[in-house]
């Protein structure tokens, strides 16, 4: 068994706690928050810990918060020499006060509030000082199904910078294409199996192959049209950046 | 039953020609083909015609060809006042020849070869001139579990654009996804259940709801380290415009 805490109570929080309660080789041994009322659907409110002192002993203490708090909950930890990780991706493992052994325990995937989660999904990159530590992240990973990948902070980095373009911009040129779709009267609705088949398909295929589209084609009227009949100057200069850019990843494929 | 004849031999046509043969409603009158090859696969090949003279009569015929050949194939075709659909989301329907009665059956999806299509879940986008002729093409939809939607041309122009937003461009976020991988020896892997989610995610919230990461927390620490860490200008420039057009969002939200 695993004896893990996890400290926090947000998105993150809450989809791990619900993980380690269903795993027969996890011991959810404590969740921390200063609000008791944000898990307390979720855990016995002896198994809460609203503050330091009240930590007891773990194998690993999970601090799932906000990037810019886990420097100083790191530092409030009242024990040295344990096992203590963060969920970030955007955060170095360095961060993470020295007076305890190290790591990252990093889900690389967007959670939704209230909806469950499949972590047999979810990859999961791991980081740690010490070796034996890393078996710690291994099991807990296997643990809740989930794949697990060695990613040291550079790689995880670069990794989270990724993730911002496949899901945050991503997620924004769906905006676009909704507001693109109230401007002319048109549903939404009918936009959604694209997006969902255009994600489908890089699933098999490379997205040099799945490319379509004017720029892929250089179909020079269709983009002088599209440009015109856009009305939002952003939306425009978005547009022709990305159509250079697929015609440079055009250039380099040959 | 609806008598209906496909023109051309690519993508479209040949998904469609089989969900036309699935059909109890549909009869699949002929398939017009220069090279017989390409669709002998499909149809018998009593059913294939390789010249304008050889076309029967049927109730619609679907010209299911590139953008720039829609307009010669149409002219082409042997007889007038029969019905006569393209089926692209960028081709007005006005480019077909007024010898016939005109329309537009665009599926508004990305398809690729040798892939099933689940027609049930693809939007179709109706357009024509006459509205007995809009029945036929309800029917046609309907015949292959199709939802459908009136569009008008003008309509179809943006729609055509948002589809570019959603799929062309999203794609191509996630090819730059991959090449920051590669270049920090990633597995692209790791990003595809983000990519899947993050397409999920949409079918049930919108986008604005959705949206996260440093550019909608307005994070400058995070969106600096990005940049530093980005070695494409292009990707750079990328990144910038489109934190740019989140945070005007997040304005434009309040």
């Amino acid at each position: 068994m695993i004896k893990a805490t996890v400290i926090g109570s947000g998105n993150v929080a809450q989809h791990l706690i619900q993980a380690f309660l269903k795993s027969d080789t996890i011991e959810l041994q404590q969740v921390f928050s200063r609000q008791k009322e944000s898990v307390l659907h979720l855990v016995d409110d002896s198994k809460i810990a609203t503050n330091w002192q009240q930590l007891l002993e773990s194998d690993i203490y999970i601090i799932a918060v906000s990037d810019s708090a886990i420097a100083e909950v790191s530092s409030n930890l009242p024990f040295k020499n344990r096992f203590v990780v963060h969920t970030s991706g955007g955060v170095p493992l360095e961060e993470l006060d020295s007076k305890n052994r190290r790591g990252v325990f990093y889900p690389l995937q967007t959670f939704t509030k209230d909806k469950e989660v499949d972590f047999s999904k979810i990859p999961i990159c791991l980081e740690s000082e010490v070796d034996d530590d890393y078996t710690t992240l291994e099991d807990l990973a296997e643990a809740i199904g989930a794949k697990h990948y060695l990613i040291s902070s550079n790689q995880r980095k670069s990794l989270h910078v990724a993730a911002v373009f496949v899901n945050n911009f991503t997620n924004h040129l769906y905006q676009i294409g909704k507001e693109i779709c109230a401007e002319h009267q048109l549903p939404f609705e009918i936009l959604k199996p694209l997006i969902a088949e255009t994600a489908e398909k890089v699933q098999h295929l490379s997205p040099l192959e799945a490319q379509t589209g004017p720029a892929k084609r250089n179909d020079q009227n269709t983009i002088q049209a599209h440009l015109a009949l856009l009305t939002n100057n952003m939306q425009k200069e978005i547009y022709k950046i990305l159509t250079q850019s697929i015609q440079q990843s055009n250039v380099k494929k040959l």
